[in-house]
């Protein structure tokens, strides 16, 4: 199990990933909205993981509820497994509560969250890598 | 640069550790007090990086303060360069906010922090591969 991306909630995605992209020299960034998850995301790819930047595209998106409670910040960690069917019925046998069935992510990858009262409150993506 | 560990503050380490152990299936974790930093630390080694979980070992504790503001959950992010000192100052170029100067860490690192207002709420260390 590796670590694919830490996710941050932000106001606006374009301000905040050149925000990053000054900060960190990082030359190249990616934008993808996921309208399902009601999210527009900016991808900094680093050496060995992602920093994946997420504004809410509505008002019924879960990143539009934690900007109003917290502000910007770090919302997730996401955890890559070759394994996601494997890994989630292993978890379950440990009594991990899980956030929704293992659905379609972006590219071909498949995503479930795990509950943050299961990991000392960290909201945990698990995915697999397509 | 890479991301070094994701730190989670706890209330208890050695309970957080047996969780993310159980839940992540990792077999080992190692055990360290930094009393500079008021923090005893669990270690994690996932593939590419690390976990840190970290608990409070005194009141005037950072971790502390934030536990009892937010309670158990994401407090910042470690990115690593070989060259800290090069970044900070091209940092510091770029209108970057830390909050204080370099200094040692654990193992032969060195270690900063960038202020989370420089990060869009983010707190993130910059370290160093010792």
């Amino acid at each position: 199990m590796k670590i694919n991306h830490v996710a941050i909630a932000v106001e606006n995605v374009e301000d905040a990933a050149k925000a990053y992209q000054d900060a960190l020299d990082i030359k190249s960034v990616e934008f993808e909205t996921v309208e399902s998850e009601g999210v527009k995301v900016a991808i900094l790819h680093l050496e060995n993981a992602n920093i994946e930047l997420m504004e809410p595209t509505n008002d019924s998106s879960p990143i539009k509820k934690f900007l109003e409670k917290r502000g910007s910040g770090l919302h997730h960690i996401a955890l890559e497994t070759p394994d996601i069917e494997g890994e989630v019925s292993r978890m379950e046998g440990c009594g991990i509560q899980f956030l929704g069935k293992i659905r379609d992510g972006s590219a071909g990858t498949k995503v479930t969250f795990i509950h943050p009262k299961s990991l000392k409150g960290v909201l945990t993506e698990l995915c697999s890598n397509g």
